[in-house]
């Protein structure tokens, strides 16, 4: 296939890591284009001058542009600008700011893979609880959830793509198995996760500084955390009733990695055999999910798309701990956003996504 | 007081962390003289050549030596020799081996700070079902588990401290207030702690290094660390009634520092405020328990003694969540077998033991 | 000594790491009475919630006040309220702003001990070149450069002291024996040094958030860094002419610590042993230097006040290669400044100081 | 191209990093199938399960071998049954055992690429003094020092292929074109070179652990480096005489990465511009170097094959200040020696190489 069959692809939002994510991976992806790349904050930097380490990768005249506003008379020239370019639009906007460039890139006929959290809630209720009111609460319907094991189907046909959060892409993983066959006490879920910090993402704030995170663990939005609702509604699915979780987020001084744990109430006493076996039967047709009878390391996903799994009964108080593991930025964003657009294109699933961990 | 009244101290394991530790803070300690420290493998080195970063905090004559075994009449020369020396032994030696020099040491009429777990479990038949055989049964009546601020009435009787558990001493002090006052449902409990590496200790493994520890998080031990039965026995003790709970440790990428989460399902629902308020009025007599209205951040107590603690209410699914920082190496293991000393020889709790924590 | 007759102490600029380091450090000094902090950005924070760390060692009481500015009648409310309360001052602002303030308070007839660069140069020419024009140029020749082994009997005798930077500490330290005893061509000196994260500040800038720091290592201010005069005034004023030098600093992922190496061509060769022996033999009165054979290792420096120093030659080269490390918020900034108080008040230099490195 | 097709290779020494880097580059080279691994330490682990974070990636019938020992009749059973698959070897001992092995195999007729130092210096009397006896010296002339850059024509045209060590690029790059355009003393030259702990191997040792390493920087091999001959016979070789260089290597806290700091004083004064252009119209057809006005930053070029280069000149002193880094595992070792298997075999130089950095 030539250069000029590939796709045109936009990225919306490049200043962060999830964009510098997405522009790493879709660097050799056979059948990405990326055309155009966008950030208000530093406009007309030439993308390999602004990330030196992808200089080589992209042309030397990918240069970072504004998007701007919509004029009061409805619209948008820094997005036209782009539709011209581009067919494929991934938005890693700010949770909220996104919702109406999504759906004035919608209306114009793109398709979107949206990386914030707007789109993720099918219940508006629930977004408006936890995030305030929605300014496109009419695009939520088509939008689909984008875990390819769980929505591979519907992934294809949308133009929409609400890619998951990458705690919620974690523990979903970790608790499937339980869920879809009904093997625990639903009201006992706690899931206790710890993520690298490059999931604070790349604006300067004081408190992930390197010396105020090096050498440290802490908690943070305990009971509060916006990924519960989110975590909720897939788990709920999954089992066919509503299901509340406690969900703690933790801050780990390393680069890249979730490691979830989930805990639950067996209903009968499984084996560590027997429970393995399940979460492989579950999981056997997934080529990017690995369940190993070793406990998960983040490191062994770092800078890949894989899920790694591992699983163990505590006999003592019949209780099962359900152990995953993700790059957050990979998997748990980025990497999953280009599975997403690899369906909905009709390509293979981990098209450009097969690369091993970089250990150590 | 002069020098000659201080208490002549042999700490028997001073190449591991926890006896590095030691000699750390003995070396400002006002009552404390260091006269003996062991090696098994290195003996014969002056110890501020052992760990350069003592130069000048230990005498330049103090020197590692080795202790040997008992010899068939059951004399044994390397410990008959510091017990010249030395009234109070620090015995920080690899579970199982402390035991017969525990008693040796004991028989001959020695005080013992021990900071291995031979002497924590009060039931024999739970310490022989996670650690096998003891070898000195009859001497743990005598011991007595050494966090202060549960059994320091006891400790300043006895002649034997049983050291706590790192973790442990973390998880105790996040649900104590919660046993003692029986707000939780005790099958309920869940605890999730995060280590640093320093308590895997100073042994050469591959699985610690550098490059196979950094920039990742791991779960070991999941549903079988040896800890648990400790934290069982002190958390039933403050029930009254036996509880089993499940115990999630982590290696996290940093040197020093335990982060515990602990979950329990509240009889009744509680506010935040009502919940720091119950915590602050438990530990109100405690000025090395700091209960925070913010999260504990394992950062603020790094080199220091303190236990920081905070708690939570998880409303939507009526659970509490209770969060202890320490530091393993100080309060999760030295420091308080510092406070132990103290205690056992009349001084103030703290003396020696007062630092700031090391921030950044 | 009673409480009341301990010296009353204000930390101008108390916000960032040496403010930190200052109080952390006067926390234990047994003549210290840290009675005003002060921030521009956080006035009316009570400090131990500001740094929550030191809660207990710090009055809760103590809150953080703002300066303001000098009005135009050349008042200074803020500083006046401040010299009511104290007696001696340790500025600790950014480079260039203190110089007024520190103007301000001389005149009124405090002591201070000044952190910034502003008046360590006391060629007034070098210091425009490097910082731009000076607004209390009358007060240099006032001022000592604090770095006790070398300005002693000064530092007793004056109302201002510079305190020294922590590249420049540590490169005089590696250096002084070879100018001293001039055994190198002073034209062919090169200085290589590492520090840790903390010298860079705690202002929020991207370029320092964990994820941008951890696992990479990055040259800065190659040939342009502004500790450069300052290493060559005190290198020049040991060797009695003026050296021009090559610095180069180097940004590591680590929170404190400084490693320089410095690189001279013999003008005679000697051996490792010769060379060791007349470092030792200059440092041999300074306990707080550590001259060992073995390489120094920034660990063994870290939250102590210790220089830990060794020498190697190339006989290949005939190049003499000095290594020194320091703790640089430590003996590169706020212990050095204790120093620089006790010996300005008449206290044992290293009163306060005296603690072990954190180890690991 | 079919699968058959692909050459057939075994890494020999494959449970170490460089062995770890190979399988990882060489999982998703298009021309390259790895048909056999070996270890004497675990021979019959399946190598997915050794390293786990390759599963998916190597065969899961891919297992360590051991290769033994030659027999008393000149037979060496452990590699003959490698010569039967295998046609291309990657052999990654340790220094000094590796002399036979490559000994025997080439004269078997296969194609060598050795990452050991045993074939790299030219100079026998050289290799004698820094490693001791040479027991395969006639192979010495065959070998090809393995920098395409410099020997790409003579790599193509051998079978066996000495590896460079990892200082050795990043100070060779760093140095060249001022070697080449004689615009330095080469008497003058100082190389301060910083590498991540994975440079220090796999093996269990106690200086390198986690505890030991995080938080601290430290030099080692102060004069005595074993690479230090190596960067000479190649600047010698560069200038057209004898060069001799002070060489100081430093241990970091991070896994990847080497920055090299290079100086030298020059002939004439240069400026910036000046100097960065010459080094940019020195490796105008390089396009695996990259000559940026920024400084590097060892994170930019971490888990990839590029060489980034700056240079700066210290115009107060004349000198010039080259800085280079490359990732230590990638181009400092398996990457640089599956570019010399490409060449040897035909290949695009850099096939299977050219993968972005890992950032953050």
């Amino acid at each position: 296939m030539t250069q000029s069959a590939k796709i045109k692809i936009a990225i919306v939002g490049a200043s962060g890591y999830t964009g510098l994510e997405l522009a790493r991976l879709l660097a050799t992806h056979p059948q990405a284009d990326v055309v155009a790349v966008t950030s208000e904050q530093n406009p007309g930097v030439a993308y390999d001058r602004f990330f030196p380490g992808l200089r080589g990768f992209v042309s030397p005249h990918l240069t970072l542009s504004a998007i701007g506003q919509k004029d009061q008379q409805g619209k948008w020239p820094g997005l036209d600008s782009l539709l011209k370019k581009a067919e494929v639009f991934f938005t890693a906007l700010p949770h909220g700011t996104s919702t109406e460039c999504v759906n004035y890139l919608y209306e114009k006929g793109a398709r979107i893979i949206d990386l914030s959290a707007d789109f993720r809630l099918k219940n508006l209720e629930v977004y408006e609880a936890w995030y305030g009111q929605h300014t496109a609460a009419h695009l939520v319907p088509e939008a689909v959830y984008g875990i390819p094991e769980f929505h591979r189907a519907d992934m294809k046909k949308t133009r929409i793509i609400a890619n998951p959060g990458c705690y919620p892409t974690s523990a979903i993983f970790a608790l499937a198995p339980l869920l879809k066959h009904e093997l625990i006490d639903t009201k006992t879920i706690v899931i206790d996760s710890k993520s690298g910090t490059s999931g604070a993402g790349r604006t300067a704030k004081q408190n992930i500084l390197f010396s105020e995170i090096s050498e440290g663990i802490r908690a943070y939005g305990v009971a509060h955390h916006r990924h519960t609702p989110e975590i909720e509604q897939e788990l709920s699915s999954l089992a066919g009733h509503d299901i509340r979780v406690t969900f703690t987020p933790h801050l780990v001084p390393m680069h890249r990695g979730i490691l979830t744990v989930a805990y639950g109430q067996l209903k009968d006493l499984k084996t560590d055999a027997q429970i393995l076996e399940l979460y492989r039967a579950f999981y056997k047709n997934e080529c990017y999910v690995r369940v190993t009878d070793e406990l998960p390391d983040s490191r062994n996903v770092r800078g890949s798309y894989f899920v790694d799994l591992s699983v163990r009964i505590d006999a003592r108080t019949q209780r099962v701990i359900a152990i995953s593991t993700i790059d957050n930025l990979n998997r748990g964003a980025s990497g999953q956003a280009i599975a997403g657009f690899n369906l909905m294109m009709g390509f293979d699933e981990g098209l450009g996504l097969n690369h091993p961990p970089l250990l150590p």
